[in-house]
């Protein structure tokens, strides 16, 4: 169906690069021999606006044409697409206005008006974000720039794994495995699209909080099915009840299968890597690793990429979860 | 006097280079705008063991010989340097005794004893560490591995500076000034060295907390100074009461000058780097983060590099400093 190749992330790294942190690739004596697996850790806390939003963000917004950007954007996001798309208009001198939920984390909004964006709050229970969207797109006759269902978007955050692929090839290091958030599924389907061209044996596994697993759900099923349960997660960025349209035929060809974490082994992971890694990591940014650290999969003796995508968490909430360590 | 030149750090690199961390340099736009100048950060707090110490340690225990090996090795150190030679004596299969103050920081301590090595806690108001380290070795025929007055650490240390200067020599750029902590001074004495050497241009200060700031008296009368007052600072990495004959003979000849921070301004930039850039950083790691937020000299439009040196810092006293933000 979708036909997405990887130069797609190619071309939309030629776009980004200049206004994109390269984020690092690193690893930690600590966490390989607590693991017995050479680990390697994708950094995109590091990433400006403190997520790796900021890569699909740039490339779809660098991509409009002038009328489009004179007239602005409007975005709907739990927080990080909120803060990139924020950004990204601010470097190009456009107007955007953001739909958020009440709840998100504070830094998130603070930061999203900060970058100069209007945001509008809504109510997770009573609203619906894309109908509020949809009507300011077409009243204000703004572009909505979605958060991971578009082609663009999911290049751009393909190329954090571009660059993962240049780190490990420029080290003569095959990696056999890659664990990585999944909400809508745009990182995952880029980064993973993006993995398999550079190494073609290596088995890519998306990580959900435990009542968000629809991906992982569909991944069994071979076909999109949602979460229905009413429960919730501390993994604010991972909240998405079933997978993009788009995003899923991507990951369906390119994940062999899902894993999911409870939010318990999120907390001790991010104290984990608050103490080992010195990394102040978001309850969402830590999926993957918490995987990884609670032997979700077999991973004994393999060499291993994490991806650690974002660290935008509210210092309140961050100081508490260290405080019980 | 001490004839030390940036050959003997490229020897080292060659030694070390498999068994450190390649730390990152790391830029982040929201800091850029804050300060209106293009700031790179060198993270040897994601350094294995959580700070650059390893690297001295490395390079002078991987030169000794068998018999020297053999019957192991002895350091004091407040913290960081005490991580560095215990794990270096692991994975050099050797024993290690480490003086270290009955009032580090716990992290430090429980590290220190995880990779092996003996600790023996010491009180500094009542006894001299040097009198301690100095007996053991003269007893047990144990080589004392000082923690920077030692012309192999602080080669060790240099190669950070190396680091840096290659990743900014690929990204064609030329730094203005560094700033650097500054305890003992070796890894200034090392890393000022390389970049000096790299880009002869380039204004080098060292950072101290306020009440410590021997090495920036010793600058300015142009000889060694003590600090006689008797304070403390919660930077325990950098508490240092007079630079090192050797450090200092490097120092005097790299360094323009010496700048010192508050702890509570210290306080403030483990929050802001907490906050914005992601990382956890201890005290002693962030002075010199802390006197380029705090304009301690002029930066406007300036290329600077940062030195963030260390992250080990006790979760209770990190979690009260970010909570109180």
């Amino acid at each position: 169906m979708t036909d997405f190749k990887y130069t797609r992330i190619d071309e939309a790294y030629k776009r980004i690069r200049s206004q994109v942190l390269r984020t690092p690739l690193v690893s930690s004596e600590y966490i390989n021999n607590l693991i017995e697996a050479k680990v390697y850790f994708k950094l995109e806390n590091l990433q400006w606006t403190g997520s790796f939003k900021l890569r699909g963000a740039i490339n779809k917004i660098s991509q409009l044409n002038l009328d489009q950007k004179q007239k602005g954007v409007v975005a709907y996001s739990s927080g990080n697409h909120a803060q990139a798309v924020a950004y990204a208009s601010k470097i190009n001198g456009m107007s955007a206005k953001i739909i958020m939920p009440e709840n998100a984390p504070k830094i998130k909004i603070e930061n999203t008006k900060k970058y100069g964006a209007e945001v509008i709050l809504y109510n997770i229970l009573n609203e619906n974000r894309e109908e509020i969207g949809n009507k300011i797109a077409r009243d204000e006759d703004r572009i909505l720039i979605k958060p991971y269902d578009d082609l663009d978007i999911i290049a751009g955050q393909g190329t954090s794994g571009k660059e993962i692929a240049e780190e490990l090839l420029k080290l003569n290091i095959l990696p056999d495995m890659y664990l990585c958030c999944c909400g809508g599924g745009g990182l995952i389907a880029g980064t993973s699209t993006y993995l398999k061209y550079s190494f073609p044996n290596i088995k890519c596994y998306s990580v959900e909080p435990d009542n968000f697993d629809d991906t992982k759900i569909s991944l069994e099923e071979n076909s999109i099915k949602p979460v229905t349960k009413k429960l919730t997660s501390i993994c604010d960025a991972l909240l998405a009840r079933q997978p993009g349209d788009i995003t899923f035929a991507i990951n369906r060809k390119t994940l062999i299968k899902g894993l999911s974490v409870s939010d318990e082994e999120v907390k001790n992971t991010i104290i984990q890597l608050a103490e080992n890694l010195k990394l102040v990591v978001e309850p969402g940014g830590a999926v993957a690793a918490t995987a990884l650290l609670n032997k979700k999969i077999e991973t004994n003796n393999k060499t291993i990429v994490v991806m650690i995508s974002g660290g935008n968490i509210d210092n309140k909430l961050f100081s508490k979860i260290v405080r019980e360590s």
